[in-house]
């Protein structure tokens, strides 16, 4: 058995409700090769994931091995340094799956742990280990949200028809895998003009869900339009506007939804500079952004996109009216945006295009 | 020495010039594996591959295998039966990269090797050997020209930016495959917009290019707009127009150019139906388009094309004015077109999309 595999399988877990805290996921192996603990970050203020592995084993730790996808903290910030805990366990070797970027870690942990006779070894190189900590990472260096969109395309570039249509551009796999990005991410971020166009759930619908929360939303809704029997709609829920009648107010109010007001910028729209702080306040890091043109441009204009998940089907759907990025002033070819980098995969039918800004 | 990747290099010599004969290419091994004779198809009324390559040898063929891309014909026409001269020189083996499409062999050349002593053997698969047969197959099945229609876009689905720059949205590496392309095309096809916009010269640059001649050039022209100093024009180029001056004309053909008239369609355009019967005249059947959007809209309404090569550069360029299909009048998502196959292929930094309709 790939150890390492089961504690991501506890990262991915912990996504979507660890926040501010990395989601981290750690499995403790017995000297015979059994697995005789495991656990995941809790909510923030709760344990980390090599405390809850050990607390969640009934059997001796001595001479046992801790899996885990983050350097264990050495630091006391809500719980107790890990270090600590794990040292006392008498675990013998720990595997590591990334060193905590966090300046006040970053390394501290491993070389406590070697101090103490405990032997560490760290993974180089694991995509999914990446993938889970991308936000954290992003958010622990930069201080702002990690702000993923995700489009859905026509091989030539196509977010609908001219008349609107875009059920379905993408493939049922593509539909799903979007369902597990929802699963993985802190809050979904839409417009309102997708909640009158389609009236989404906006939630995570997946066969063996095994998770007992959902992601939690955001509308963008500058002019207060949004429906009041529109699906997205709960306690789960913050609308961001910046004119909303009382009528509507006090009905989304009932359902225990949030709003939020936010000036306008000089187009008339939400301003959106305003959102990372809305964002951070609400332990919202990992934020995953499904909409449309218009908003898309918005983003990539303020520069608050990091990451695009691009599903591209192959089918010619033509026309001009619904297009990525058209509200984007491009003139020159040495003005345009060069990606940090870019990764495809081909899925069943669609092909997966990662870009990272 | 793979022997069979060395008939499809003779093969690719035959491409752009042996239409409406398949290019073919063919190679003869001794029995201590040598390569003793090598050749491709000439020009139309030439001989065919395998004859080349049993004129060329100066050995003795007794004993010896043949690899050729495609099945001896059987058939006169305009030269004799490739298989009666394989079978006089005393060959003893055949390796054959496809069937001939043409009911008239289509298995009789493989059926009469046999019945005279020589043994053969199919290559099924091989990716190349179906690409430089691919027009020729679409023309005996549909008596139609093969035309691919090649665009180099941004990774969201931009021709180029809102003021028209699109130098360069490919890599170094792509823009050498188009050349690549063009080497392999019987015809270029532009519109006299791109001629007007980058005056290209629209021939093969490529280092090691060994092909003595360049691949002839049609502009799409409604009005005779085109500059009589575009560097594309020359003695290798069509002009389809509906209108000219004779102040234009007398230039063009000072410089051998050929004038081709077609009516206009209901929009004032030329009407592209006539464009497949003045290709079939001209013996071009690999047809290569490098356009902008209008273009591709309407020989994709028409039903024109057969393939795409989508150049994908890793750039964002936003903007809405160039982008690929936009005159599609799209409506439905159950009336968008879906391709019959499409392959992807990652480049050095660009992506190939491969689309066959």
């Amino acid at each position: 058995m790939d150890f390492i595999q089961e504690a991501i399988k506890e990262a991915f877990n912990a996504m979507g409700k660890s926040t501010p805290n990395p989601p981290v996921g750690a499995i403790i192996v017995s000297k015979d090769n059994r697995i005789i603990g495991r656990g995941h970050t809790q909510s923030y203020g709760g344990n980390h994931a090599e405390i809850e592995a050990i607390n969640n084993s009934n059997e001796n730790l001595g001479g046992s091995t801790l899996y885990t996808t983050l350097e264990p903290c050495n630091i006391l910030n809500n719980t107790p340094p890990c270090t600590d805990t794990i040292i006392k366990s008498k675990i013998k070797h720990v595997v590591i799956g990334a060193i905590d970027v966090n300046s006040d870690i970053n390394g501290r942990g491993i070389k406590q742990l070697n101090e103490n006779g405990i032997t560490t070894e760290l993974i180089k190189d694991n995509d999914k280990i990446e993938y889970t900590l991308e936000s954290y990472n992003h958010f622990v260096i930069h201080k702002t949200p990690f702000v993923t969109l995700k489009l859905a395309l026509s091989i030539d570039g196509k977010l609908a028809t001219n008349s609107g249509d875009s059920k379905w551009i993408s493939s049922e796999q593509s539909r799903n895998l979007v369902h597990k990005y929802r699963s993985d991410a802190d809050v979904i971020i839409t417009s309102v003009n997708t909640v009158i166009a389609d009236n989404p759930r906006l939630n995570v619908r997946l066969e063996n869900y095994t998770k007992n929360y959902q992601p939690r939303k955001i509308i963008l809704d500058t002019n207060g339009r949004i429906p009041v029997d529109s699906q997205c709609l709960d306690s789960n829920t913050i609308v961001i506007t910046s004119k909303m009648n009382k009528k509507v107010s006090d009905v989304l109010i009932s359902k225990s939804v949030i709003i939020e007001k936010i000036p306008l910028n000089e187009s008339g729209k939400l301003d959106l500079n305003y959102l990372p702080r809305i964002l951070l306040k609400n332990n919202m890091i990992n934020v995953l952004v499904e909409c449309g043109s218009a908003l898309s441009s918005e983003l990539l204009k303020l520069n608050l996109l990091n990451k695009l998940l691009l599903f591209v089907s192959p089918k010619i759907i033509g026309g001009s009216k619904f297009i990525p990025f058209s509200n984007i002033n491009s003139d020159k070819m040495n003005n345009v945006i060069y990606p940090k980098k870019v990764r495809n995969s081909q899925l069943d039918e669609d092909m997966l295009v990662k870009v990272w800004f």
